[in-house]
């Protein structure tokens, strides 16, 4: 029973295929091969617009590299203050961009709105005492399991496009997002004000593989320099193609989705039923956050579950000292059974 | 007949197995698990020593990477004026290092000397006006397929350790210079003074991967920030740890490299023959260049054949008007019958 | 009547005669003059100590490369969420260390203490999914002019020092909060544990002078390079020697302190008597924070008074609607009569 | 006798007694002046051309934030091989830039032609796996004491800036070279395609002071930032806007331009008459590079006159064993006698 990150799972059958069936023959590198060529044409068919996609090997990268596009090292980002990229990448964010400033902002339930940006801003009075604001990134899904809305990014990018700022999506688990939501992927991105999407595919099925979308086309210039500066122009290119190319396929990449976001749902309903278990925010992707009781935590991990402690920090309060704030993330590949046994586990606690 | 690189051939079956056996069950992320551990410990078996290894995916990130734990911004590294390092990999030391100096010297036959060196550092004579000399990096195999020897890199250490400065190898194409000089990985590294290796198996037949291996263990302190920061850490870092193994396990690693290098010596064996035709270089790892006349190049492009012309300036003179200067590389995975074809094809011209 | 900041006024006599002095024949560039050189020595002196410094010409520029010597780029230094090099210099602190995460703690009266990084700390739980934390920055006079007694510099230094972390004081007012507390300049920085201090004379009345001066002697090598590289190595170097010791001969540093704190308390003990307004934080250097009546602060301003208002955030509350923060900055060369002016102005309202 | 540079002698009375009168009263900071925006308007005067001028007090800051405004960190400069971009401040350029790279081209003379730069951008070929060309930076006067054209600069400029790169003057000693052709400032500017200038005042009689002036105005977009965050924003900026003010004022940096140049020419003139000596280069600025014996040098440095020795490489050969090349800078404030005296020791021995 392994709730704790959807990369402890391994890589979807149909995406291993695919690595096998890419390795016959000779390719051209560096990202001249077929299979990367079409993995742009398809993103492009799925998002329903032209586009330019990059493929990276990580998360992080693909953070970084967009949000280089969109400042330079006297820019600044406004993100959530548990954003990926203010909290959990090092500082690999000031390494990509040259120096920028990832400004966090604290609310609870992982999302922030325009109002709070907007004030963000109204306080960078002092010209260049402060750094220039550039642009804000969402996380969606965000770290907390909950989802911003296509409105919601639309009133992001009404606050932002006008002062001249970009709008990051870091969608590590953006699958999940339109899984949950119900949308199109162009919905959420594009259509919405979205100009550069970190689109995740690791933690969903794939090996190592994310792509830098640009919806912007104008930020992608000279994007193939910053991806080979970086140490992220993969030599044997196909196997990243190969790779997004199975992830797409057949709508792969959101059955994956929906099936987590499933198992999510079932988990949540299954500890909404237990007393001394609150679930203090939505859960609308494949994770769920829970205050539970610090002994019923001891016995999970005791029992050989594996799942993480959280910061309470994001609760804003409402937590005793005898509970413990905990996540649990279901991927595509967590056995149902898994999930079942838990909570029979909990049960009979 | 393609000998346009190395990277255009796939992955070693041997490896591509690895990746499917390393995807049951869970594993920790983040370089936790099992595969990544072993391969460490491995690599250390490999080398005979004592040591620190770090997976990444690209063989620029390993430079870049171990650069940056030999020098600070305001140092410099000394290379050969061909070295990757030099011209091949955007400004990624820069980017890496956070802005060194990346002094390249020019010499026939792709080597740089101990006396060379010692010529470029009694030129800093002025102090913080020049940047601090910090490391040298020798490409072992070369970027013209030559191969340095252990007396030639212990010269190297003996010169700059004194010195305080670090020795650098970038070893893409390692494999093939062990296999061609028919030492141990240890002779070549640590036993003649080189503090960090830049370990490539991608070029060799895994599918992405190259190890920062530190000799020196007291510049992996802090590496794995380094590495994380630079958006190098792999989630499922499994498939980095299972490709490893697979690629030393039973001297893998080696069978490929020499299978290439005989390749290589057959072909310029073939290619010596022809009157028309000369090898400047030795041929000592998996690479051929020769000066051969452009109507020979025209036709060997023109019924399908793939390599690449190569900077005559690497000559340091020697080539006609009506000729040019063309790189052969040969791969662990080129068909023998490519080579024969080929020979057969020049000569049948 | 400005009481803007303490760099709206000039430059001391006695230092600009020191110019003119200074300027007859010529003298070796870039460091190697004897007034240079002197000027180490008087901070040697001053301070009691064996130590290195290195002039520059703004105090963004020492904190910097104060900051650049004690992390690298995957680094983090802690500091009050207020101080300048949070807040005040653009990304500065990041671009001088390559990208190093400045993280600000919020706290009223400007002060951090030891308990508050310890918490800091123990949330760096991730390895390197966390930047790694190399230093604590402690602003003295801090910027809401209360200052760090030896004791409380003591106390960081003991926290941090065990962790292998450094201490760096951002003393851009050092000679306000030597002053104010009536201790020595080694007190409160070596003998307290101090590793680097920003020591600054340009708003104490120098034209364009700060040093960087280093107690731990290790932090300085290579230290030459760092400020040459980052353009602070100034040719004619002799006219910022000149500065320096001007600036501490016959303790003009300490004098012009010493008259700025002391109308400070002036006009803050008459500020006191008035009814309206209340001085939240003590007056512990040439700054007062007042909360005064929003019709005041207007009458104020349009009678020709300069100063500005501050963030209500350093507050923590106890504001009114109808009320205003504002700071008020004395200097060595604020004529007393204007102290004294601008209070009748404030009474007779 | 010291004509080892333009840097070892002080200020010119006129900047210094601007100083004094500066002093008066207080004045807005960080270039809220009225004499640093008058500085501005008078630079626009002297250019005759609308243009944004941002005073920093380094020729290193002044390169590198030119630098930075016309390449981003993938980027290339392309300059003269002992341009001191690429070789006299240490990583600077590469720290300001975030890792840019300077190519320096070999040429006698100390210029670099457009035939020479276009053979370079012909070698950029394998799209990001060079950096991007951005830009030519030429120096001028250059670093061996020759001047570029308008007509030189024009072709250039004719080369580069239909390919989208811009071009950059190192002015360090500009006024030299405006001097020495009988040229306006703008005809060798913007009327030649310079984009940015590096205008030099410091070793033509200012204390320290440079100009970074924008003909692109579309470069200056952010610069602010840039300098802010460079720790080049001065506070009390008005002592930086009374010295260029004073040496703008009645052409008092063209008067001690043409000063030093005469003394220049009167030097090579004597020189020439000596059999021994040769003057390789056309002396058209304020410095004579020349061959003398060995035991000349030797003779005139024990009698305390000062000049340094230079790289023979930039001569191209021609020096013979007993040769030594050596450079002669004369300033603004160079003695008249003392190059009189100083022929006469020569002749004398």
């Amino acid at each position: 029973m392994n709730f704790a990150s959807d990369n402890v799972y391994g890589v979807h059958q149909q995406i291993l295929d695919a690595l096998s069936k890419a390795n016959a023959a000779t390719a051209p590198s560096y990202g001249g091969d077929d299979l990367t060529k079409k993995s742009e044409e398809k993103l492009a068919e799925v998002f329903g617009c032209d586009l330019r996609a990059f493929l990276v090997t990580t998360g992080t990268a693909a953070n970084g590299l967009s949000l280089s596009a969109i400042t330079p090292g006297y820019g600044a980002i406004i993100c959530h203050g548990e954003a990926h990229i203010a909290v959990d990448e090092c500082n690999s964010p000031e390494h990509f961009t040259g120096g920028a400033k990832i400004i966090g902002l604290h609310a609870p339930g992982g999302k922030i709105t325009p109002s709070m940006v907007e004030k963000t801003l109204k306080g960078f009075i002092r010209g260049e005492h402060d750094p220039k604001p550039k642009g804000v990134s969402l996380t969606n899904a965000t770290e907390i399991g909950t989802v911003y809305t296509p409105d919601e990014v639309k009133a992001m990018s009404g606050l932002i496009r006008p002062r001249g700022m970009k709008l990051h999506m870091d969608g590590a688990r953006f699958a999940n997002a339109v899984a949950g939501l119900g949308v199109t992927p162009g919905e959420l991105t594009w259509k919405s004000g979205v100009d550069v999407l970190s689109f995740g595919a690791t933690k969903n099925g794939a090996m190592m593989l994310e792509a830098v979308v640009f919806f912007d086309l104008a930020l992608a210039e000279d994007f193939a320099y910053r991806r080979m500066r970086s140490g992220q122009l993969i030599s044997k290119s196909r196997y990243l193609g190969a790779q997004m190319l199975a992830y797409l396929d057949n709508g792969l990449w959101l059955d994956n989705a929906r099936r987590a976001n499933a198992l999510a749902q079932k988990l949540a309903t299954g500890l909404r039923q237990i007393n001394a278990i609150r679930i203090p925010n939505p859960v609308q992707a494949n994770e769920v956050f829970a205050i539970i009781p610090r002994s019923l935590n001891d016995r999970l991990l005791a029992s050989g579950a594996k799942f993480y402690d959280w910061m309470p920090d994001s609760l804003g309060g409402g937590i005793g000292e005898d509970e413990i704030f905990v996540r649990f993330v279901l991927s595509f590949a967590t056995p149902e059974a898994d999930v079942e046994n838990f909570l029979k586990l909990i049960a009979n606690g």
